[in-house]
């Protein structure tokens, strides 16, 4: 059995997302204005501000945690209780002004994630997921759907260039089993799987940032969520991803992206 | 000198979106009910019902206005204007929850788009762009971005599995070139060209419906829409297109593209 994370705790990891989508809201489509006050791209400039907003609120209420964050490095990365943060997630959409990027919050206990918010500021949209907790879309329980052969599948990867070499081949195994590929989604991908809209989804060359904060999420609403090879997700992960909404096409992929 | 679209006509396009986005609304992330009702997906329902709301609208304001609609087909369609309908552009994306899908509007004079409007309605985004008019954002004017050089490019395309043949061995070349490629986007990025968050999107296997809408868009925001061989666009055209920011990209990007 796990152990419930304490739902304050869910509480004030949303408020770290309110906290950080406050600061990125100055910044999405604000582009030419920011970029002649600092060598700094706006993305850049938004990405620091917003996780010095969040580990400001940690540092407050919670100085025991740990941090770990892509801008502003490591704290107490040892602590019981580590936060994993990427407050924009989908660089490359954030400057393209499309609203689907994301901000990924994790909370580890033991190296293990066990609570995750994937909240898109620009759409207003939320998944809140923990040990112990349904999962959440915007306050209402989401669950995955079933679907257990890939003919079926709707599969979501951020591109088809993000594998390389034998990861490459091996994503298009699965890709050609697949009843429909969608790509560029950025995070936004596993909060679809966690609500039941889509089957699968897949990455490589990730950091710790970019999916721990989905494990929570998609296992809370009845999915799988693990490393090509079907180990879990921990803070010393790699750099490899596979999200299923049902446990049997979860297996049915880690076979064909065996060897990849 | 292109003759100036009355205003009323881009008024009475832009309630036009408003009778389609009040149908899709009822059938965006709500499948499982709807499925159950008919034989048909919850985007076909949605689609067709949409596309009827329409051109109910047309029949009683513009009754010698021809109409071309990818679910029912042509009407009057020889006529001096010709709207070309496609309630919901990004059908893959609408069936996963994903609200980047676009409702897609176009009306032609002697065979030319002459006004479009490309609208979100999950999201409450639109544009609009007619001849003689500057493109708007949701009632702001908008602008394309200068970029003359394809190394500093951001180039959009829905999958890069829609080229074919020589077509995909062209899209190569071309995004190869280019500084970052997004997918996914659907109708979308023609939006993110006009406002000047992007830079080049080609597509191929496109029906007229997929694209049309986009040209006043572009052209009334400062940038250039084509197929991949320069000609304009038109009820006639065939399945690919070209479209820039930036008139030198576009002959860059052409150059690329040639023998694809």
């Amino acid at each position: 059995m796990k152990d419930a994370v304490p739902a304050e705790l869910l509480a004030f990891a949303e408020t770290l997302a309110e906290a950080s989508g406050a600061v990125i809201g100055r910044y999405f489509r604000q582009g030419l204005e920011i970029v002649t006050k600092s060598d700094l791209s706006p993305v850049t400039v938004a990405d620091r501000e917003a996780e010095t907003a969040i580990r400001e609120r940690i540092a407050a209420h919670h100085p025991a945690h740990g941090v770990i964050g892509e801008e502003h490095g490591r704290h107490q990365a040892e602590a019981e209780w580590v936060w994993v943060l990427d407050p924009i997630d989908g660089t490359k959409g954030f400057i393209s002004g499309r609203p689907l990027f994301g901000t990924l919050i994790a909370l580890c206990r033991g190296g293990r994630p066990v609570l995750g918010v994937i909240d898109h500021p620009a759409i207003g949209e939320r998944w809140v997921g923990a040990h112990g907790h349904p999962t959440r879309f915007n306050g209402k329980e989401v669950r995955t759907r079933a679907c257990a052969a890939l003919a079926g599948a709707s599969l979501f990867a951020s591109s088809p260039h993000m594998f390389r070499d034998a990861g490459a081949a091996a994503f298009e195994r699965l890709r050609a089993q697949c009843r429909q590929v969608l790509y560029g989604s950025d995070c936004y991908h596993y909060g679809i799987l966690a609500s039941g809209f889509g089957d699968l989804a897949t990455e490589s060359n990730m950091g710790i940032y970019d999916y721990l904060a989905a494990v929570p999420v998609i296992e809370g609403a009845g999915g799988v969520v693990s490393d090509w090879q079907g180990r879990p997700l921990t803070l010393r992960s790699g750099d490899r991803v596979l999200a299923a909404g049902d446990r049997r096409m979860h297996e049915a992929a880690m076979k064909l992206l065996a060897g990849g």
